[in-house]
């Protein structure tokens, strides 16, 4: 079914930090050392780096995801099971943590805050994104009662307000009244870019459906807000053993969801029924991508994140030009102004 | 012809101040008095509320303004010719600025500030808004054979960027960057609100519409600020003299315009040709609107009057959808917000 096809990129939130994996934990050491030899003003400016090359990782990640997801569409539709695809990408993220850490056990030695043991204290919280996103997948089958498929993916701009509220009233961050006019431009902006002949139909969307989706972005937000507030919770703790825990509880959720909503398909036709050389890219890339989130998350905050995925929509529309021949609207066109202005804010508006 | 029914609100910029042909002569005189009593701070509090009064009913009568041109559409059409109304709207303001000259005469005799005669350096920069209007509404003949109305409709939002710019080079006022971000806004804001599942066609304007657009817009916001020039440049100078000569001029193009583009229809069918009750409507409300501008000019500035103008074509579809049944369309939600946000960063983004 067509609306199966839809990818959430927020089910990958809960992400894996694979910097060491890539052989980069050397760079991260010299960086500290640096830090400490130069004192906080070159600290701080590794940190702004850091964050720039992971907001920037992110949001190819995320535009080449889209890109991936067209490029899938035209060449023809694939049967495959999402719910499989979303556990593989899980059991991925989760054994690139591992290999990690390995390396850092094997550089470092193992310490308190790199060791895989746990105590019931610090794993309890670990399940609770992982449960929140398989609630929003179940309720995403029903929704589609109430709307189509392009009115859900307007629909879904509400993830932007729904993040900005809770990470003020979770994270007890404040953003000043600049920025939040941003994050309301970004919305709008974000929604814009999306306008066809269609759009207005969702204007008629009935109350359950609007509930629905209301309720969706809550749920979506809050395991976005959740996420970041555990992994900053215990900032020594190595992100490779948090990032662990969170795709472990992951991979048991995705089992769940596949138990619930594919299990004939897999019990008939198998469990990699329909994969081609695409959806092996696109799992890879999710994955990546997750990575990448999990970074933002740990350097940054929620609100870059959403800043970035929002972007990477946008550049996945003008790279579509180039590859499949898009045409963009007039709508495309002030909407990425409206983004354009709503970045320019974010930033301009920061706290003192 | 359709094109002919647009009318423009820029053709009235140049305005009358009726204040005391309504009687207010006394209250701004009170006013006057309040200042002195209480000095400063209650001087600067009559000012916002003189700016604040002055805005909304420019919002007011424009939105009203664009309900009349929607009533007019739907009583039928109406073949008058559009530029013989918009000479009795001139003549109309100038006989209203000369009828509250006669009042202020009355009661506070004839003075330096209040006397009608003029001298040549005082009055050979007035007939530059009126020619600079007469020389854009020949161009909209023209731009006709590139875009369509609706087209048409959106390329005008380019004002706003052309009047913000003008602005800022003519008047030499600054404006914060935050403020900046807001006025793009309110172009994209306002053009958002206006599209259609018809406006991508204006994307396929060719070079030469685009240039003319550009030029329009630029004629237009030039005489904008040019009118604000003359009217500040000699503040203690009474409006109603100003706005006298301003019209004097204003009715001497508009003779020129008929000549040029409606003499066959004026001689054949005569000057009152196609008049209805709703034509002698819109040209009171274009005569108050102009009067609504002018205050604005005088109190505020020409990005207050933007601003005031782009609101009222929101409130204008607003009471539409009481009036006419209109439907309102997703994007018009959109645009409205982010125009509501643009006011709001306008307002916040004050220099110090």
């Amino acid at each position: 079914m067509e609306y199966r096809k839809i990818k959430d990129e927020d089910d990958h939130v809960v992400a894996s930090d694979i910097e060491s994996v890539k052989g980069k934990s050397h760079t991260v050491a010299s960086s500290n050392i640096a830090m400490a030899t130069l004192g906080v003003g070159s600290g701080e400016r590794v940190n702004w780096k850091r964050k720039g090359v992971v907001t920037c990782a992110l949001t190819i990640l995320t535009s080449s995801q889209a890109i991936l997801i067209v490029w899938s569409k035209r060449a023809g539709k694939y049967e495959y099971s999402v719910t499989t695809a979303n556990f593989l990408v899980e059991t991925l993220k989760c054994a690139l943590s591992f290999l990690a850490l390995t390396r850092i056990w094997k550089n470092e030695g193992v310490t308190d805050d790199n060791r895989l043991s746990t105590t019931y204290d610090e794993v309890k919280v670990f399940p609770i994104p992982a449960a929140l996103y398989l609630f929003k997948n179940l309720l995403q089958y029903y929704i589609f009662a109430y709307v189509d498929a392009p009115g859900y993916q307007i629909l879904k701009n509400l993830n932007i307000i729904s993040t900005g509220v809770l990470y003020r009233i979770i994270l007890k961050k404040k953003l000043s009244e600049i920025q939040w006019a941003g994050f309301i431009l970004l919305c709008c902006g974000c929604t814009t870019a999306q306008l066809n002949s269609n759009s207005d139909r969702v204007l008629q969307t009935s109350l359950p459906g609007w509930i629905m989706a209301i309720v969706m972005a809550l749920l979506s937000g809050f395991a976005g807000v959740y996420t970041e507030a555990i992994i900053k919770k215990r900032p020594s703790r190595n992100i490779n053993v948090q990032n662990f825990w969170l795709y472990v509880f992951g991979m048991a959720f995705n089992a769940i969801a596949i138990v619930i909503q594919d299990f004939d398909a897999v019990a008939n036709k198998g469990f990699f029924h329909g994969y081609s050389f695409i959806t092996v890219l696109m799992i890879l890339n999710h994955a990546l991508s997750g990575i990448a989130v999990s970074m933002v998350m740990k350097y940054a905050d929620n609100i870059v994140k959403v800043y970035s995925t929002s972007v990477a929509m946008l550049l996945t529309a003008v790279v579509s030009v180039f590859l499949f021949n898009f045409h963009l609207s007039l709508a495309f066109f002030l909407g990425s102004t409206v983004v354009s202005v709503s970045v320019y804010l974010h930033s301009a508006g920061k706290l003192r």
